[in-house]
């Protein structure tokens, strides 16, 4: 565990430009950055109920395609709807209609779920750089399915690890919910980062010097804590060459990319004891202008929670971090994985 | 508790007009709105470690003023400084500076906390409406003295109960964080009911028809699940004349007020497992713009806990919420309180 010294520090308000929002940085007096653990991680579910595990695959809802494609028992990822969809395959798409005299749509989407392995104990930081770079494609396989859908306009990727985090299944596995609509914080950031391209020329995250914040890099992808990081110990890892959308990784980037996940996925659950985290892969919507093209940049997010979220965030947007992201940064760089796990 | 029969509801993407985004309702098949409980609402700390019960103020951060004024160990209210604050009031606030190509300003500000009773079991539902009428006024006290400060855009007012809802000490308090910037949420909050009186001509919530979203109400006030519930079972209290800031309360109004909280708050309580739970003062910047005055409204939001914020709300700014108002607005209308706890 790294237990690096680090500087004393002054409360200070940074904007994320990427999102276009305040985070306030407040050291904790009574804590060290490297001091930062999650206290417990309870998980929701256990072996003996687990309908994600192999042989219970009659348990689940109906499977969407498996990897490789003609396994049987022996399948290693499997992709299939979700048993309780936030929103309904069911349902055709309307336009807006008007109700009470506000607005409503049809819970139109797809809500679907990628088991990242037929073995209940193994996390997704388990697998090898070339198996989670076969989970990445078997996601970027089912988008590009959802593509084909012309009333979906964005696919939110998401996975939940711990309780507290939101999963309600221990199973390794990760979710994508497909929407009708573009939602309010990638349309935020899509204006941040066409705002940072009118005033600059640039891509805001092409544009990235990470010096003191880099955690690591590969030949395709580099690993960094955000300058204005909404939570603790957050990583962004960001494809270093422009690309608006996550499903044009090919197969050569996401075995790379899987190996730098890997890297981070261990280094946060050494660091900061197995924490519930959120793992986002923040792309573009479908249909977008092809102006919005060269500012818009995907990446993927971990964002450990460390503490529950407050009042304060809910009802002001501005998160408060306690930890200031060169400490973070340094920490994470200096914790060592065992070649062994990698 | 209420066992209210509801209908069966297809999914539904609703728009919340206050703050402009989008919220899902989803029902979930398993379970009916009536059987929605909080599992367990861990407490922090407990009665012997506990600074804020009387006799331990010396162990508290400096006080700012007590209720009543004159009171010595027998005070009702204390206004104290936070001793873990997320801002420093002994920073100068300093035009936003840039920073490693980015934007920083200091974190200055004030962090303040309210307890609300020098006893360390009781909660703010067990006080008289009176006794709630009388916090309600020294939080309005204490913002009147915020706004004397020139660099102070707006304060955000929060109650957070229960470690999950983000408290770190069980003893019944609030508290007030006042900003050198206005927080995005707020902004975007203003922005979208100017949109809706430029297009109507009225206040958004002067024009609110509660109908069947109505829980109760009171001579100044009324409470309902709101059409677009970010959270199940979230609760609005609104003035009902028009009034732009909190701080514009009266004693008389307050007093109404404390009784229509404290009634919420018992039915919260009562038909949720005392849920942990978010109380939020939404009100306007201090020197806001006077054309912004005729569509700005203060209200009261009450936001349960009884799932975890997962990742897809991090990443989308949606929330997925399984209950429809409607079904909770019936329920906690429907839920009886005794005349002996009001």
């Amino acid at each position: 565990m790294a237990e690096a010294e680090t500087p004393n520090r002054s409360p200070e308000i940074r904007k994320d430009k990427i999102h276009n929002r305040w985070v306030l940085f407040s050291p904790a007096r009574s804590r060290r950055p490297s001091d930062f653990k999650a206290k417990s991680n309870p998980q929701p579910n256990n072996q003996t109920e687990c309908p994600f595990c192999a042989g219970h695959e009659h348990e689940c809802a109906p499977e969407i395609f498996r990897v490789p494609a003609d396994s049987t028992n022996d399948w290693k990822i499997r992709v299939i709807q979700n048993l309780y969809p936030a929103v309904s395959r069911e349902l055709d798409f309307q336009n807006p209609v008007s109700l009470v005299g506000d607005i409503a749509v049809s819970g139109f989407g797809f809500h679907d779920v990628v088991i990242e392995s037929p073995v209940h104990s193994v996390n997704l930081s388990d697998l090898s750089p070339a198996q989670v770079g076969e989970v990445l494609l078997a996601c970027k396989k089912r988008i590009e399915q959802l593509r084909s859908c012309d009333s979906i306009k964005y696919v939110q990727m998401f996975k939940n690890h711990g309780a507290s985090a939101g999963a309600s299944m221990s199973h390794s596995h990760s979710q994508m919910i497909a929407l009708p609509i573009v939602p309010p914080t990638v349309s935020a950031r899509l204006d941040s980062m066409m705002e940072y391209y009118k005033q600059t020329g640039k891509c805001s995250l092409c544009d990235i010097q990470p010096n003191e914040l880099l955690i690591a890099e590969s030949a395709h992808f580099i690993s960094l804590v955000p300058f204005a990081a909404t939570f603790a110990f957050e990583i962004w890892t960001i494809p270093r060459d422009h690309s608006s959308h996550f499903h044009e990784i090919d197969s050569e980037k996401a075995v790379d990319l899987g190996g730098l996940l890997k890297l981070m996925l261990l280094k946060m659950s050494l660091q900061l004891n197995n924490p519930p985290f959120n793992l986002l892969i923040h792309s573009s919507p479908f249909q977008d202008d092809p102006s919005n093209a060269p500012s818009t940049h995907w990446f993927l997010q971990i964002a450990p929670h460390l503490s529950g979220v407050g009042g304060f965030e809910i009802a002001t947007g501005c998160y408060i971090n306690p930890v200031f992201p060169e400490d973070a940064a340094k920490i994470l760089r200096d914790v060592r994985i065992s070649n062994n796990n990698i």
